[in-house]
């Protein structure tokens, strides 16, 4: 049986450290900032049952739990510097350590982003990360800082996560997905790609104002955008990117996955108007295109639209845990 | 029901934030370190069933999540900054999460520690509380500090919070206890105070070498200082100082109890011999007593005494949450 002190050092205690001062193994890790610069830090934790299915890969579970908080770092601009992992497990399997352990750090070491410390203990699957970055002061992406006029931007595709998620409980996908579609979409859900890159250059050329990952739903997600700035805004919805599986299906399934699909761990952001073509710009040097999507306005709510601007009322809105 | 944003809302999200440049609500907090300071962090995951009963008092609960990693700031010497917290919640219960905050902030309050971000869920009960302080570089108390010569010191006293478990799991408390000596032992238990200020003071007069808090039990947690340092020690388990209640119960239960007990959260630390005073002057300065109780060896391995010097088998180890 491993011991508790036997797994940490078996796999997640590797050797030198080269942003921590000092790394597992103590009461805390300590870090030097970076003078000048403000620390940014997130927190998710990943429920069995709730984040993930039971019995879900534990290489794509350790990729996924970093992975969301990444994206929360981008979202903010900030650039990766370390992250503690705190994890309640059943049992010490190690199958399912070296698994996690190899999907965690595969993410980690691609983004320079160093394990420093945590808990780990037994009970009912849980991982819970807390992630650090730094940022120049004045440069994070806020909630709070869109203007009306402000174009209302999305990277990447949306809704291929989500007609996964329906692949995997039966709900509408319009026809069946092929394996060559489970496979693609698949992977936005179960190893989603955090668009690190694109946050810091997007905050570091202060091209940006606002901005958020989109986690639970663009229509939620850019709604904490709009009540923080105190703003409203108009999405096109049928601008939207859908992820190329999603891309294949009618109309009407593309509108709700795109506008409201979930776990897409892309940016939405706002610019102004003279910023287009740099914003344009940065997403290519990134490697990740971005679309522009709609318009913040000084009237509260939010409005979707189509592509010749009528009005759609998708009664769509953003996921809640506790509803 | 009370819906995730409404919960933070409603329980967390509490005005002006002084610390953090940015709190609660947006991807991530935002703090700006103390130019020249070392960030120190650290994570605990608290389980239902495994580190408190199932039922337990929500105040309680929350004093406790905090306080179990202020005490991981205090055995660093780090000054309290600011901690995240993510909760997976059952339901949301309004009584239950209004007692878990009074029980909360009430020590974050006293310590100047400041909410700035987290997470919910809803799950099996399950707290995981990052808490950042800062301390100056060097200055640190770092398990692999001890040397040999040093004394080996206690805070506080240690056995009282073993007693009130083993009372609540029908174990030996000798004597059983009576409503007074329960509500005492229990507080400890329960409610344990963390060492902060002793800490921190330790640290920045650099009287203190190596530290740890008391969690697993003084054998095994003092043996974690050992293993860093290259060194051993021999314990006088006669000299150390049982809590109030467990002080009068027999030799047995108070060695054993003193000893390897848990949920002390005090602090162990090595000091040179040159600064006994000093080290005494600075627990009373804290209001916090400090008792010597061993010596650290060159000689591997942790060695047990009686007051009379001769050697103790006691058949003790640490606290394991896989074995």
């Amino acid at each position: 049986m491993l011991s508790e002190f036997d797994l940490i050092t078996e796999y997640f205690d590797r050797p030198r450290p080269t942003r921590a001062v000092l790394g597992i193994g103590d009461d805390c890790a300590l870090l030097a900032p970076t003078p000048g610069a403000q620390t940014a830090i997130s927190s998710d934790m990943l429920v069995e049952g709730r984040h993930f299915f039971a019995g879900e890969d534990a290489a794509r579970l350790g990729h996924k739990s970093l992975a969301v908080n990444l994206s929360d770092l981008a979202a903010m601009g900030a650039r990766p510097v370390g992250f503690t992992l705190a994890l309640a497990l059943p049992s010490s399997d190690r199958d399912w350590l070296a698994g996690f352990a190899r999907g965690l750090f595969a993410l980690a070491d691609a983004h320079g982003c160093e394990l420093i410390g945590g808990d780990t203990t037994r009970g009912p699957l849980n991982i819970c990360v807390t992630i650090f970055g730094e940022v120049a002061p004045g440069h994070a992406l806020r909630r709070d800082a869109a203007l009306a006029g402000d174009d209302v931007w999305v990277s990447g595709t949306l809704g291929d996560a989500r007609l996964a998620l329906a692949a995997r409980l039966d709900q509408d996908t319009g026809p069946a997905l092929t394996a060559a579609e489970l496979a693609a979409a698949g992977a936005r859900l179960y190893t989603p790609t955090p668009r690190v890159a694109l946050g810091a250059l997007l905050a570091g050329s202060r091209l940006a104002r606002a901005a958020i990952d989109l986690s639970d739903g663009l229509v939620g997600d850019l709604g904490h955008i709009l009540k923080r700035s105190g703003v409203g805004a108009t999405l096109d919805v049928d601008a939207l990117p859908a992820g190329p599986v999603l891309a294949t299906r009618d109309i009407a399934l593309r509108r709700r996955y795109t506008a409201a699909g979930g776990d897409d761990y892309e940016l939405c952001f706002t610019a102004p108007v003279s910023a287009r073509e740099a914003v344009l710009a940065a997403g290519a040097r990134c490697g990740t295109p971005v679309t522009r999507v709609g318009r913040i306005e000084a009237e509260p709510g939010l409005r979707l639209a189509d592509a010749v601007g009528a009005a759609l009322d998708l009664q769509l809105r953003g996921f809640d845990h506790f509803s």
